[in-house]
């Protein structure tokens, strides 16, 4: 099969390799239809985070499943399904307590044997393990492109929300308008967010959240704290950070009302400067971390299927897989929101 | 002024009252722009509840503050504004842990002295104590006819989702499509509902419930358990009983899923038979009760404002306050979803 | 190996059995130190839970695990381990949401091929499945008559407790004082429960809960409705009603405080009358069904590891495993709280 | 009356003040049985909390109802009360939510015209606005040294657990054993923590934590993370931070677990720089602010009530108001861990 492969920092190939195959009894074995390049890969791209030459990376796919082990009872042979970005083993402590994301024994796909030696989805076929957790039927008429934001994108955009605890009635500000925040922004109103703030200094993004039912704000040209004072009760109930580091978390603890909450879903890194004095004298909680997606796929499957989550717009280029290391050039270029590969 | 008083079962009159004059620092004098008949004035109607002769009943209302206590400062003189239907002391041992629903102190308009002995409503005038708690302003462009579901029988649809813990990608059952009911259709979609069952017998409330997005399922005609069975996983992770007693709680343990919840906000009387065997096989949470409608008006009229929940076609009739007698015999035959009443 | 069989109602018998080997990679092979007799034991020796006859029973144990699979990862070969009651597959929806005991490919350990077919633990040797999920480490020191009361009636007396969201200074009552309403008491006491109300007619029982910290209240000589009534503000804030039916569930719901909870652990069959008035006025949740002991195993170890649970004065009866004929008629008569069968 | 007045930073006085009267209908007015001197009177003492000249100071007490409004209906004259150390509105939009804390019209006694304008506890005489939330009446046998901490810092070590989410059976560490830290260990006890580390410098707070049932670790002599790490299973599942500004917030951290809570009730000012990568790996949550005192009040007095929490040892000075001057001399030398003053 072809696959696409980590060479070196910006370099990517094409590479042909053996066909993967079922050995435990809750694997499967998957015939990929599309895969998604993610910011993520990017990391990986930038050889910011280690991967091995020649490891299969991709983490975002949908596809068909050509074999199953005798323990998987969620999909069968046939089913059209998607996955999500990770396994996990469902067995260990932080598994029992729902921390998916916290899995001891986590494999994230197409990363390197730091995160789980588990090969990627940008390729032809996929082995998919602990697969009752992993795959999911894909709703009947969903597209391939949509489906496969479920697992991974769209359910980091449903996490930022639902862990925040945000409540149908209440305010929220999104920062930073990538293929996450706009997720996010979508995930508030679908909830029953009935103000939502997206900040942003890029005009399409701001536009794509107007367009999804978000009042936008310009970082720069507009002022997003006296916008939204103005427009709220003494600022919003949940605040999502969508950048990460280094970002707009001082901007963040500002936004919030009293004892609201900052969700923190973009990715930090090292230390970083807070306004700790802020935040505690207004008494927020910061709620941080990666998104619980095996916990949250169902629900936001469901959403997709109603049309009341749709990623769609979002997926600004399509390119076949063998196009691969250009698409990862324009990706690197931020000339796409979201590139789908097809084999 | 001219005030809506009930005389005997079956018989209301309009009765020129003095006017009310504000007493404590927390009242306000409100002149009523429109008062809405709701379900529960007919069981005053009908004797069941009783209320002196002479009294004035109604408890929703919209209109305008003419005089406001010391203390009043949510709300201002000449702000147009909606009530909840109770007040609350708001320092009681309910009250502090945020149940104003159960509040030790609590007065209800219009219910006579076992309920408070506060004046109700269908008047000219209306006396708000508490106006702190049991007052809001009315969002710029709202009609009176929708502003005064926020405090009564939306914030009763919304609690009913709320208070039973829905989550945006949830399923829900609604039996019964009386106002509160169709509210509950209202409150589950505005939440991130995927699928809402609306169950009923009468056609034009089925058609209603559809309208808002709901799968209307009629409760003879067709057969609920088994189209429920057939469209969920197992049944629906929440059920709103809209009926109450006597009513279809056994049917709402028969829709809800293992471990799910029924919310049961139509109330209840006396002893019923529940089969508590099948609800236990389940693990089942009966969430049974009054609306706290104080702790949701400010959410539910976001919610209004922002087009998410709309009670305006729940408005079948509007009537003249002077023909308030009228208006309960016509809402009695069941011919109005809900009647607003304007002085 | 011997083994504890049903034969025919009130008729179990020892019997020699070939040894259970492990098969699936999460398999592990358990040798008996001690097995527990519960109440829902005698739901089969009255014949009232369908069992095949020659099925061996029992479903509470300690042990030292002789074989495991290769995907056992949470004891190992040699480790002195108790269990949980029942397994869970981890995958299903219902694992997904974290409600194990609602698993839909649940399997009860000693309950017959309607439970899962899964042979029981009174015997000699135990296979069990899911050992990930089903298996936990004995802590130093911890006796196994103690131990093996964490995976089923201190971790269902746990549940009555924390699934009713009791809080460190509310007030419970506890009516019904056998095995899981008295673990309930010690659970309560353990979260901080300011005082504990144990209702029941047995004078030894209302002793042991008197010495455990509750106060005792005899439910036909004393009034426990105005004892509590007079001793709290309103009623307690937790209701567990560790009985069932037919039991105490009308006074339970007369128990309770506004907004209050009543914890249903006792299992109901069939039909039953409530005062859903009242519990509707007072706003009650009524939170019913089977204990989700997988979830609540690893703390209520670490409580009893760290003495603030003790089920230690409840086991009143040592007897050898050959002596389970006797042993059952014993229970059977009432005679015993606990009894624990050596091999 | 004699009152403890600010004059100048290090320099407070008693002086002789004209007796307060009740105004409002929930004014009460108490003479002052004891009061305490607590860490945040020693930001006014030092002058960076700034307090007008002559202000009386003091926040914590004890006493009897000598006069009471109309609307006071929770106490009674005669009544013995303790206080919480501010008052709130009980009508904004955050009391409204139970976050009595960020009351828009909260009011602090003796801490200047800045925080409400309400002058002190250290006095003779006290008025007591809004008394329905502020007092309660101490039980039966309480002495006033003791019960006073239950409106202050036992409510902060009580909120510094509850607001965490602890469970019963779940671990905490404490950092800094100041009188809030060692009421926080407490707390957690009470609460059914399993271990409780205790983390501090100076030997005396060490074995008094030690006494109270933790395990006592030296910050710089001991390793504390290599101490938690060995005795639980990756770290514990609340972190208490009772230091605040210039803090442990790296080490606290450091100590959770994955997806665990770090509870930040020592205050925090301006910048501060955190972990934020680790933070956001571990994804866990940070919980900042001042204690939600008037919410807890009622549970924190049933658990001192009933014995579960004993401020008691704790009180490590009795002194006679008129040497007010002397007493916050020894406190601001660290010898006390908390002064009573006595008129």
């Amino acid at each position: 099969m072809r696959a696409v492969t980590f060479q070196a920092p910006k370099e990517v190939r094409i590479e042909e390799k053996p066909d993967p195959e079922i050995g435990a009894p809750d694997d499967a074995l998957v015939r990929v239809e599309a895969s998604g390049i993610c910011g993520s890969d990017l990391h990986i791209y930038h050889g910011r985070v280690p991967v091995e030459p020649g490891f299969t990376i991709g983490h975002e796919f949908v596809g068909t499943v050509l074999a199953a082990g005798d323990e998987v009872h969620r999909v069968a042979v046939g089913d059209r399904v998607l996955g999500t970005f990770h396994t996990a083993c469902a067995t260990c402590v932080s598994c029992l307590r729902g921390d998916y994301h916290r899995c001891r024994n986590q494999r994230t796909f197409g990363h390197g044997s730091n995160l789980g030696d588990l090969q990627g989805a940008q390729a032809e076929l996929l082995l998919v393990p602990r697969s009752n957790l992993t795959l999911r039927r894909v709703p009947e008429g969903m597209s391939a492109e949509v489906a496969l934001f479920a697992g991974d994108v769209m359910g980091t955009g449903y996490h930022a929300i639902a862990h925040a605890g945000m409540k149908a009635g209440d305010t929220v500000a999104v920062l930073g308008l990538g293929p996450v925040g706009l997720c996010a922004v979508q995930a508030a109103l679908a909830a029953g967010a009935v103000k939502v703030f997206a900040v942003d200094t890029v005009e399409e993004r701001l536009g794509m959240a107007e367009r999804f039912g978000a009042t936008p704000l310009h970082l720069s040209d507009q002022d997003p704290k006296k916008a939204i004072r103005a427009a709220t009760d003494g600022g919003v109930d949940v605040v999502v950070d969508a950048v990460g580091d280094p970002g707009p978390l001082a901007l963040a603890v500002s936004l919030a009302r009293d004892a609201g909450t900052v969700s923190g879903i973009g990715a930090y890194a090292g230390k970083g400067e807070v306004p700790l004095g802020l935040a505690w004298l207004k008494g927020l909680q910061l709620r941080l971390g990666l998104a619980n997606v095996i916990a949250h796929v169902d629900r936001v499957l469901g959403l997709m299927e109603a049309g009341k989550l749709d990623p769609g717009p979002l997926v600004t280029h399509h390119m076949p897989l063998d196009e691969a290391s250009e698409a990862y050039k324009v990706y690197d270029q931020r000339e796409a929101l979201k590139i789908v590969l097809m084999p």
